[in-house]
């Protein structure tokens, strides 16, 4: 097997296989020519090539939410290593193994005036779980290989997230040896158990609670977890709010959080307010949730997982508890757990079902608008669907509907940026080819990043719909914006630009509509046939004059339902 | 006047101004909802509104390379700021003083769960010249107004370049008050003289000198530091090198460093090395020149500016000399100075001479190429353009030629990243709307930044050259990656995209040749009338099984001319 010379690069692809990185998004330079060429000579990595870095970095972040893996990124020295920032900001706060390998010159040559030369080391400082300068002479058997190692440790496990390796390299950079494939073995990521001790309190919490919420943030799909969470909610006593982020679905599930609480007469606050909280998972979408949190008195809040254990999101936090969301749920389904009964939980799902039963046939009335569009979505979407949102309004539309059957649905809500979410869902539906991934995106995130349709890597399987209101309708709908003489030149920022031309330029296939019936008649036949040939995108406008004012009446509304 | 009532704002915006800044881009966002409002409402301050965060600075750049003046750059909080960093390490190593205001939540809500939230204190440390985080109550006369002017100090004397505020806000974010607006005080950044006891090494050196090379790196036009160079470019023992962005001409200047360089017989290398060296400017683009001069031993490098003191490019650096390259001509001008005579500068000249007079001829000789195409672009530019560059090997190619009549040319060559050419040539463009300003690029420098034409500012005084030769073409001229049997895929990376759906996209006038004589035909027309209606994008096919043989063989044919 061909591979670079420089010993550094040999040693450390060793080890990020026994990590278990299976694929690198390659950025094309030459000071990075050691881990490109290596990379492609070896017959277990798969290597991509992807120009635009920010691109590249969350193709990355998609490929590892896919398949569960660390993935590697290599660019050359210089600015390339700035423009994968934001992406590594979203993986480390969605806790999301990326193994950054930034090539770079050598320090004896940084800041002197030589092309592409930046410093690089530190620049990643505040967003990754360590940097390792690996110096290209690093030896086998020796403190590099060991430091590599606790550094793949870190990113792969407990909390994981990304890490960063720089590796300077003297010219030549192309100088290639043969070298022999050596049996790869897997780490041993064992994480520490628990110690039932520190159980204890939250234990006896837990049974005296009367009233108990647990709240789930974004989670993969955990089937095991997904069993005893609905065990759980059997209780009367419980609530259970998940969004469709946390992937989890059950027939007692609070799955609209926005919607529940919007329909709670104020005079009534209190008796929705838990006195135990429970929350696993990553990020929360709803605000109101947090602010309803945030004013709840006496609260005792406990917090399960391996990431970031001072995160006090609700300003009541009485403990994390290092553990795996399953072994404490796990052990919560023990009958001496639960002593104490209410119905806490019975009127909250009543509430979420009074307000579904009028919901559908409220939107089947009201007039052309982004909700309008989201309901017909999610009436259309097939089971099964892997959906991917973009952030601002698109996600939160999204929220208040129930979750397509078996749909899984993702979300860069670690930064909750508009700057990568259709790279991130392309590199996902790239390694999924046999499933249908739809993108669900507004127009300001679908420019932002259109360069994620500049890549070898769109396949059939990817639908994108993107509903159009010429600019950030999230800001006629947040408090604030519209009270400002600034709304539309600065806030919402209107513009009359399409996709139609940015996808023939990326040989897309394009089609719009701007009226229900239109739109309907398109959904009915959108998802078929998914797989074959190019990707399709739907471009859907809406009246940005008159989707806020919809929005709010459905709100104001829905407080009558129940 | 109506301001954010966040004091921090009222506060900054009226020391920005006292430096110099009148204008601010703006991303839209809702954290920074108080600097947009206020900015928006000053009647001295300009305000841009560019979605993509990473166009946005690389904008903010271009038009302080215009205007000379510092120029404000405003995001919401998270990943947004991000996006700035390219063109924020751009600026930090062309001293380009940007002023970067990005939004930011309170701190005592940093990692706890809130969207758009990231660890935004140090992210730029590397790259900026300081960085403050200014309280949202900050008071006008405080400790943080007179931080505040320290950091614009930085940012716009002397040392030149990027300085950071980060500015956390609480909710609500859109009140407002009515402020007077106070007059405002330019700032003093008088320079501390330098002190002529500093120069008696230098001037002892220069003297006893026989071979002296002046070698000048990228620079604004300065009419004055020109005519005392020309002066000095009399001396026949001096030899001046300088580059199309070092924006000097003089008919005893050396204007192409490679091409003079190539002809040099290697037998005869001592006879044009230096014993005495004197640079200033910034980044110089030749290679050749670096490893000559590293290769010249016993050479006394005198660096002449008050950036980087400590760079040392070529390895023989003797002092470092805090003045103005101005003041220092103005001392080397005295007749006193200079004792010794040698022929050393006229060598120099008679070489390029030589080669200019060949070159001509044998261009409009050979096949149609990348080589070809630069050769027309330069015999049909205007006199007094203003030349855009983009990196890789746009801007070498431009390096072979003179320079145009009174052109400018400009090129980020402080990172030389391909990332953000466009944008800041855009940016550089409308704020001369009188002026021609020409873009030539490449492929892929073009995709890259195919968002810098997703904005309201672009003018007809634009005129863009794409020279499409499906790839990175630089890895087919440097050395290395054509040995490897990844140059196609993973270097060159070869593409079939072309930029006329983009154009189309965003209303950009479009054309396209694959041939000399239609190259020659459009070009003839295609700088006329500019300034009315919308910029327009010539699109150069050049096929790249061709462009690398064309280069070769012009390097080998030039050695014969002397």
């Amino acid at each position: 097997m061909i591979a670079s010379d420089k010993s550094s690069v040999q040693i450390l692809l060793k080890r990020c296989l026994a990590a278990g990185m299976k694929t690198i998004v390659c950025s094309p330079g030459s000071r990075n020519a050691p881990i490109v060429i290596s990379a492609d000579s070896h017959p277990d990595i798969e290597t991509l090539v992807i120009h635009d870095e920010r691109v590249a970095a969350f193709y990355a972040l998609g490929i590892s939410l896919a398949t569960r893996e660390p993935v590697g990124l290599t660019c050359t020295s210089g600015s390339a290593m700035l423009n994968y920032y934001p992406a590594i900001a979203e993986a480390y706060y969605q806790c999301v193994p990326l193994i950054i390998m930034t090539a770079d010159r050598p320090e004896e040559w940084i800041n002197h005036g030589d092309g592409q030369t930046i410093v690089q080391k530190g620049v990643y400082y505040n967003h990754v779980h360590g940097e390792l300068v690996i110096p290209e002479s690093a030896k086998e058997k020796g403190v590099y290989a060991e430091k590599i190692e606790e550094l793949l440790r870190n990113a792969i496990s407990g909390w994981r997230g990304p890490v960063h390796f720089n590796l300077p390299f003297a010219e030549p950079l192309y100088d290639t040896a043969e070298v022999t494939a050596s049996e790869v073995f897997p780490f041993n990521v064992g994480i520490e158990p628990f110690r039932a001790e520190s159980l204890r309190a939250f234990k006896k919490e837990w049974k005296a609670a009367k009233k108990i919420m647990v709240l789930v943030g974004q989670m993969d799909r955990d089937v095991g977890t997904e069993k005893l969470i609905n065990d759980l909610s059997l209780d009367p006593s419980i609530c259970v709010l998940v969004e469709n982020t946390s992937n989890l679905s059950g027939s007692r599930l609070n799955h609209c959080i926005d919607r529940s609480l919007n329909v709670i007469p104020e005079d009534q606050w209190d008796e929705f307010k838990p006195d135990l909280l429970l929350t696993f998972g990553g990020a929360v979408i709803s605000k109101r949730i947090k602010t309803f949190l945030r004013n709840t008195k006496g609260l005792k809040h406990f917090r399960v997982g391996f990431e970031f254990p001072e995160m006090d999101t609700y300003r009541h936090l009485t403990q994390h508890i290092f553990a795996s969301p399953f072994d404490i749920l796990k052990i919560l389904q023990k009958k001496e757990m639960r002593k104490y009964h209410s119905n806490f939980g019975s009127k909250w799902k009543q509430l979420d079902f009074l307000v579904k039963d009028h919901q559908d046939l409220y939107l089947d009335s009201i007039e052309f608008s982004d909700l309008k569009v989201f309901h017909w979505i999610n009436q259309f979407l097939p089971n099964g669907t892997y959906l991917h949102m973009a952030n601002s309004s698109v996600v939160r539309y999204c929220q208040l509907f129930d979750p397509v059957q078996d749909a899984k649905y993702y979300g860069n809500r670690g930064t909750s940026g508009i700057d990568g979410s259709t790279s991130t869902a392309l590199g996902f539906a790239f390694k999924m080819p046999e499933n249908l991934n739809v993108l669900v995106t507004g127009d300001i995130s679908f420019l932002y990043d259109s360069n994620a349709l500049w890549t070898k890597y769109l396949l059939g399987n990817v639908k994108i719909i993107l509903v159009n209101n010429n600019g950030g309708g999230i800001f006629k709908i947040i408090d604030g914006p519209s009270s400002t003489p600034q709304l539309e030149e600065y806030f919402e920022a209107k513009h009359e630009q399409t996709a139609e031309h940015i996808c023939r330029a990326f040989n897309i296939n394009y089609r719009s509509v701007s009226d229900d019936t239109g739109l309907q008649g398109e959904l009915s036949t959108f998802f078929k046939d998914f797989g074959v040939g190019r990707p399709d995108l739907l471009e859907v406008f809406t009246d940005s004059s008159r989707n806020d004012k919809v929005l709010k009446n459905y709100f104001q509304e829905a407080k009558t339902w129940i």
